[in-house]
């Protein structure tokens, strides 16, 4: 769904006003029967012969995905990562605000980054209340990872974004996406050696 | 394919010989029959009742992921990402190698990071000649994207890890995996919205 989005929004940006399933599937690399039954369970947005509507599809899409609100995000740990990742700045224009930094080094609390300070990871708590924090992203060591997910999980955040190279046990109600960038690499291996050639989106 | 071999590696560590499509299914989320359709093309590892030999299948894998063998790679742009991912303990043992850095900053020119001394970009060719290189991940800014990837395809490396913000237009035999942090951030709320839970690996 956010490849389609990225996809629609290229297209607001060009003007365009529809959009054919053929179009958004060449630029994904799928056909267009795939696009057409990915699309179908959002509602009506397509003419045949004519395309998607595309602003009404790309409403659809984000109320989907759910950044048609917003996203207060607590980032956790301001290693190197912690610190690009404030700065990404493809995060901007997304609903995911990134509102409030921790760390448990007394050498990094009190240091500004992006604008905000980095809190002592106690503060946590207390912060995600007043905040009303929804997602966390954890920038941490694997051999903290666990023991600060079950922080993050006690005081009632249900989404984190995971870039520990280690698996986090986590209630079922709470949400985890793990980023494993080597993963990344061996896509990107598997397509030289395989000669695949072309550009793929890995999320 | 990679997340297959995670699950693999995690039945070795644990010291299983055989694992069962069922079990392997059940760690990634879908159902057996879809693990045996995924992995049949690789060769006959399995067998009814008993499950797949894990050694054999493991070496399988990585034969088709291109990671039984080296992939010298360069990393460019020494920004905060970069330097994170010079550290980056998930690229270990996996048969990529960072092996040289470079960076078009003279300021970044000659600093150490993970043991190796950063070069400036004019010397990009000489060095992909002389080490060999085959995969470039480019950390740099969007608007020095294109420029950057330019110069990497002229210097002969066929894959692009790209972390930019910005699509980038390479020749039809070089391989570009684009990494966009915020649709792992939106799949996230999406999970979070529809209250799925659990985890995924968002590679």
């Amino acid at each position: 769904v956010s490849l389609y989005l990225r996809q629609l929004e290229a297209a607001q940006r060009q003007g365009l006003t529809t959009i054919t399933s053929r179009r958004l599937g060449s630029a994904l690399g799928i056909n267009d029967a795939q696009v057409r039954k990915d699309l179908a369970h959002l509602g009506q947005f397509g003419q045949p012969g004519i395309g998607y509507r595309v602003d009404d599809l790309t409403t659809a899409l984000r109320r989907t995905l759910g950044i048609d609100r917003d996203w207060p995000t607590a980032l956790i740990g301001l290693g190197n990562l912690g610190r690009a990742l404030v700065k990404y700045r493809g995060f901007r224009g997304r609903n995911f605000h990134i509102v409030s930094l921790f760390d448990n080094d007394a050498r990094k609390v009190g240091q500004t980054h992006g604008g905000l300070v980095v809190q002592p990871l106690e503060t946590l708590g207390d912060v995600a209340r007043e905040q009303g924090l929804t997602l966390a992203i954890l920038c941490i060591p694997a051999e903290a990872a666990q023991r600060v997910a079950d922080q993050v999980v006690a005081c009632g955040i249900t989404g984190i974004l995971n870039f520990a190279p280690v698996p986090l046990t986590v209630p079922p109600r709470v949400s985890v996406v793990a980023v494993d960038l080597s993963v990344q690499l061996e896509h990107l291996a598997y397509k030289v050696q395989n000669a695949k050639g072309g550009i793929s989106y890995a999320g």
